[in-house]
C-alpha cells in the first residue's frame, strides 16, 4: 500500500489518557482510535494485524476439526433467564429492547446461544463430539475501561464451545484445545504460561486453565516453578508442604494486655515473637454460617481456596458487628480459644507448626500466649486456604515458585453439564436415554492479544513487531519525493518486493526525512528500505528493525536479503 | 471435514415459516437457524460461504485502494444527534443505554463514526482522497423482518466511505467503486444489474446507483431497456418521449353528468374515450402546499420523481378533506379546469399530446369533456413525473423498456456534504480555507447475497452451487461405512484430493445410502465422489450436480477429472 493512500495518524506526543506502554503507542502509531470510553475504531494497521492473529487463530481451531460458526450479538433475554444469568450477570451485560418491547442482551459471550442451538437439533450420541467455534464482537458493559484495548466494553473474541456424551471426551477435547492455545501463542511468540485457573461453582470434573501473557501491566498474578512448566493463577496456586506438629514443650497459656496491639505486626513486636508463630484470626461468613478462620501470621487467607475447600457458594468476610455480636471483641484481638459452643473453626494447614504461639483472646487489647492447638483450642477442618508466597516449594515437587503478572488472553473451561442441565438440553445415548450434553468453552480475546503483543514487541522509538503479526512486512521509503531517482526506484522496489507476496508498504507522501523516518519506527515494520541520495546508483539501505543493524546494498539484492532476514527472524 | 464430525443439520420436511425458496433451502440444507424474528445463526456451511464471498470483496475492495478498518458497533448518540439521524432514523435504529446511562446506537451504517474519525485526524487536502472499508455485523430493527437473510435485523455488509477535496475525485472514486462492484457481482456469478436509483434529499452533484440481482423475489422493479445497459428503479426511470400538441381541431367544453363513475376505467368505459385521453387529477401536499398533478389516464404518477423533479422535501397525497376544501368535490371528480385563484397545477409531458379530453368538473358526479390544455387550463410546470412503463423506449435511445424484479446487493452513493457539512468535518484546502470533505458511501449486503446466491443457485434437489460460494467443492461419500474397502478409499480420496487444495467434505456417517446422497443433493456441491461396491475394484462413480452428469472412473483419475471439471463450471 502506498502510505499516501492509507490512513495511519501517527502522534508526536504521547496521548494524556493512556496509562500503558502498549496504549500509548497504538494510539502514537495510529493504530486505533478512542470512539468511547472502552470502545475502539481499529485503522487499517491495527485491522491488518487483527486478520493475522485471526488467521492463526482459524487455522489452528480448524486443525483440532472444530467448526466456524457465527451466532448472532443479539440474544433472547428468555435464554439468559433459563441459564439464570439474566439475574446473575449483573450491570456488564448490556441489555436491549427492540421495538415490541422484547428483551436482548448483547452477547458477552454465547454459552446461552450454542446451547439452545444444539438442544434443538442434535439428538443422538451418535453425532457426538461436536465443536463449534466463532470469531465475533462482543459486549461487556465493563465499569472501569482501561489499557486500550486490554479491558473494553466493544471487543472481539474466538469463543468456542464443544458437545460431549462422556467425560473422556470432553477431556480428550480439552487436552486439544490446550495443545492448540500453546500453539497459537507459540506461534505468535507470546512469553505466556497456560495457568492452572479457578473453576468457580461448576463442580464435578471441572478443569480450566488461563493462558496468560507475561507482562508487568497484567491485572492478575501468577505462581510458578523456577524449574517446571507448573503455573497457576494465586487465586488457585495450591500449597503442598507437609507441616509437622511441633515437638517443642508446650507452655503455660497466659493472658497479656497488648493495648493497641492490633496487627500482627503490632503484636509481632510488642510481644517480640515472630509472625510465623502468631495466629492470624479471621471472621468469615460462610453460606450464612460464621466461622472462624486462621492463618499463621506470615500467610494471607485466600478466599477462593477457603470457598473451593468448603464447597461454599458465598464466602465473605464478616461484618464488625456480627463478629462482636459472636466473640464479644474486635478485630485484633480475636483468637481461637475458648470460642462459643458450635463456632466452627478451620485453620491452614500450616498452623499445626505453631507452638507456645500468640492469638487473640478476644478481649480487646489483650492476647493469650503459649497458645498450642489442639490443647487450647479444637479445629474442625484443617485445609489448603491460604495464598502460596515467592519461594514456598512448586506444588509439582519441581523448584520453588515465583510471582508474575499476567495479562489474560485465552481461557479453556470443562463447563461439564451446568448449561445443558438448566437449559435442558439432552441427547440420547446408546441405551435410548436422554442425558445432558457434557459441554467445554475455549475463549481467546483476540483484540486483547493485539494489545499483549503491542505491550511486549516495542521499544522506545515504537514497535518491532515479529514477522507473524506484523502489518506491514517492509517499510520502502522514498526520502524525497522530488527526486526523480528516488520516486522511481522506490515504486520499482515497492512494486518487486509485493511481488514476491510480502506486505509492503511505500512511503510516498511529501514529507521531510524525519517525520519519515520516525513513522517507519512507531510503525515498527521488521525491514525499512530506505531509498535516498544514492538511487541514482541503485543503491539503498537497509535497516532491521529488531537488531538496529543497517547497511548498504544494490537494489538487485533486496529481494534476497528480505528473504534471508525473513528467515532469520 | 468429515461429516460426523461437522454440523450440518439438513430437513426433510419445507419449514412451514419460510416463504421463498432461498431460506426454506438455507434451512433444509442446514446452513442457517433462525434465533428469533430477523436474527440468524450461520452454521458451518454457510459460514464458509460467507467467507469466500468476503474474500471475492476485499480482493476487489483492496485492488482500488480502499484500506479495511474495523469500527465499533456501538455509537455514540451524540455524533447522530450532530447528523439529526438520532431522530430521523425512527425505530429502525436500536438503541441501548450503558451503565452510566448514556444513549448508544447499535450501527446500521457507518457515515457518523467515520466523519467524526476523519474530522479529528484528517486535516489536509494533500492527505485526500481517502476511502476506507470494513466488513462487519450491522443492525436494523425491522417492523417485518422476512426472507431470510434478505430482510433480517441483524445482518453482515460491507460498508465503504470516501471522503474527497473536489467533484471530480469523487467521481473518479465513485466510478472505481461501480466497476469493482460490477466485477464481484461478475465474479459471483450473478444476474444482476446496476441500476440508477433515487438519491433522496442529497441534493448538487449527487449520483447512486444500486446494485440488484434479478429475481422473482426482489422487493424493487427495475425498468431496463431490452437493447442496452441502461436499467434503473423504477422510482427513478426517466421517460424521454417527446409529447407533441395535439394538431386535431378544439370541440367546445362541454358538462356531462357521471353519476357514480370515479376511477379512469369507469370513466372510460362510460363516456367511450380512451384512456389516454382523460386526464387523471390528484392533489398533493408538498412541502405543506396543496397541489393539484396531472398525468395521462394511461399512466401512474410517481411521487418520487415529482419530489425531485420539484426539489421538494416531503411530498404526499392530501388527505380528502383538505381537497374537498379546496376544490369543493371528491376524488373520482378532481380536475384541472376552473381551479381557485393560486392553486399551482403540475403535470406531466404526456398531457401535452391530449387533445379534447376528459376531466373531473370539481363537481361531484360531473366531467368535462373537450378539455384541451392551454385552453382550458394553464400549466405552471410541465415535468416528467410518471412511472415507466414496460413498452416504453428506453431513455438511453436503445431498445424499449422491460420490468424485472430486483434484489438490491449494493449501493453505491455520493453523499457530497451531507454529512461533513452537519457535522462541522473540514479539511484545509490549498489555499489554507476550511472547506468540508466531499463523501461517497458504498455498501454491500454480504449476507444478503448469501440469499441472492442461494434463491439463483438452486434446483427441486437442493443447491447446485457455482465454484466461486460453493461451501465445499467435492462431496466424497462412502455409501457402506461397514464395508472396510469402502471406507478405506473415502479416506484415501478424502485425503488426497484435500492435499490438491480442494475444500472435501467427506460423508463418513453411519447412515443409509439414501440419506446420504439426499443430503449431497441438498448442500449442493459442484462435484460428488460415490464410493460405493465397485470400492474394491478402485472403482467410483462421479456425479456433476450441475449437468446432472454421472459416470464411473479408477480412483487414479479422480483428480484430473475434477481439475478438468473446475476449469469447465
Amino acid at each position: 500500500m502506498k502510505q499516501s493512500k492509507t490512513f495511519i495518524p501517527t502522534l508526536r506526543e504521547v496521548p494524556a489518557d493512556a496509562e500503558v506502554i502498549s496504549h500509548q503507542l497504538l494510539l502514537r502509531a495510529g493504530f486505533i482510535r478512542q470512539n468511547t470510553s472502552g470502545v475502539y475504531s481499529y485503522l487499517p494497521l491495527a485491522k491488518k494485524m487483527l486478520t493475522k492473529i485471526e488467521t492463526i487463530v482459524r487455522e489452528e481451531m480448524d486443525a483440532i476439526g472444530s467448526n466456524e460458526i457465527l451466532m448472532p450479538t443479539l440474544q433472547a433475554a428468555e435464554l439468559w433467564q433459563e441459564s439464570g444469568r439474566w439475574e446473575a450477570y449483573g450491570p456488564e451485560l448490556m441489555r436491549i429492547k427492540d421495538r415490541n418491547n422484547r428483551d436482548f442482551a448483547l452477547g458477552p459471550t454465547h454459552e446461552e446461544v450454542v446451547t439452545s442451538l444444539i438442544r434443538d437439533e442434535l439428538k443422538s450420541y451418535k453425532k457426538l463430539p461436536l465443536t463449534l467455534y466463532q470469531i465475533q464482537t462482543k459486549f461487556r458493559d465493563e465499569k472501569r475501561p482501561r489499557f486500550g484495548l486490554l479491558r473494553g466494553r466493544e471487543f472481539i473474541m474466538k469463543d468456542a464451545y464443544s458437545f460431549h456424551a462422556t467425560e473422556e471426551s470432553l477431556d480428550e477435547t480439552y487436552n486439544e484445545m490446550v495443545q492448540a492455545y500453546t500453539n497459537i501463542f507459540t506461534r505468535l511468540g507470546l512469553n505466556f504460561r497456560a495457568v492452572i485457573a479457578d473453576s468457580g461453582s461448576i463442580g464435578g470434573t471441572a478443569g480450566t486453565h488461563e493462558f496468560m501473557v507475561l507482562s508487568d501491566i497484567g491485572e492478575d498474578t501468577i505462581a510458578f516453578s523456577d524449574s517446571s512448566s507448573y503455573a497457576a493463577n494465586i487465586e488457585m496456586a495450591e500449597v503442598k508442604i507437609d507441616y509437622k506438629q511441633s515437638e517443642v514443650d508446650m507452655k503455660g497459656l497466659e493472658k497479656v494486655a497488648t493495648p493497641g496491639q492490633k496487627t500482627i505486626e503490632d503484636v509481632s513486636t510488642f510481644l517480640d515473637v515472630v509472625p510465623e508463630n502468631i495466629i492470624k484470626t479471621l471472621v468469615f461468613k460462610i453460606d450464612e454460617e460464621l466461622v472462624v478462620v486462621l492463618a499463621r501470621g506470615d500467610h494471607e487467607i485466600n478466599d477462593i481456596k477457603l470457598k473451593n475447600a468448603l464447597g461454599a457458594e458465598l464466602v465473605e468476610l464478616a461484618e464488625d458487628a456480627e463478629i462482636n455480636e459472636l466473640l464479644g471483641s474486635h478485630v485484633g484481638s480475636l483468637g481461637p480459644v475458648k470460642l462459643p459452643i458450635g463456632v466452627k473453626v478451620i485453620a491452614d494447614h500450616a498452623i499445626k507448626s505453631i507452638s507456645n504461639g500468640v492469638a487473640g483472646a478476644n478481649e480487646d487489647d489483650v492476647h493469650y500466649i503459649n497458645v498450642n492447638p489442639g490443647r487450647d483450642f479444637a479445629i474442625d477442618t484443617y485445609a489448603d486456604i491460604r495464598f502460596i508466597q515467592v519461594g514456598d516449594p512448586s506444588p509439582d515437587g519441581k523448584g520453588v515458585i515465583k510471582f508474575a503478572e499476567g495479562i489474560e488472553v485465552g481461557h479453556v473451561f470443562k463447563l461439564g453439564t451446568k448449561y445443558s442441565e438448566s437449559m435442558k438440553a439432552t441427547f440420547l445415548d446408546e441405551n435410548g436415554r436422554a442425558k445432558p450434553f457434557i459441554m467445554g468453552c475455549y475463549g481467546i480475546g483476540i483484540s486483547r492479544i493485539l494489545s499483549a503483543c503491542a505491550e511486549q514487541y516495542q521499544d522506545s522509538y515504537g514497535f518491532v513487531w515479529p514477522k507473524q503479526v506484523t502489518p506491514y512486512d517492509v517499510h520502502v521509503i522514498s526520502v524525497n519525493m522530488k527526486d526523480e531517482d528516488q520516486v522511481a526506484l522506490g515504486e520499482e522496489l515497492y512494486k518487486t518486493i509485493k511481488s514476491y507476496r510480502y506486505d509492503v508498504l511505500f512511503d510516498d507522501r511529501a514529507e521531510r526525512a524525519g517525520v519519515k523516518f520516525t513513522d517507519a519506527d512507531l510503525i515498527g515494520s521488521p525491514i525499512r528500505i530506505t531509498v535516498g541520495k544514492k538511487a541514482a546508483e541503485g543503491i539503498v539501505e537497509v535497516k532491521v528493525r529488531h537488531s538496529g543493524e543497517t547497511f548498504e546494498i544494490a537494489k538487485e539484492e533486496v529481494v534476497d536479503r528480505i528473504n534471508n532476514i525473513f528467515q532469520q527472524i
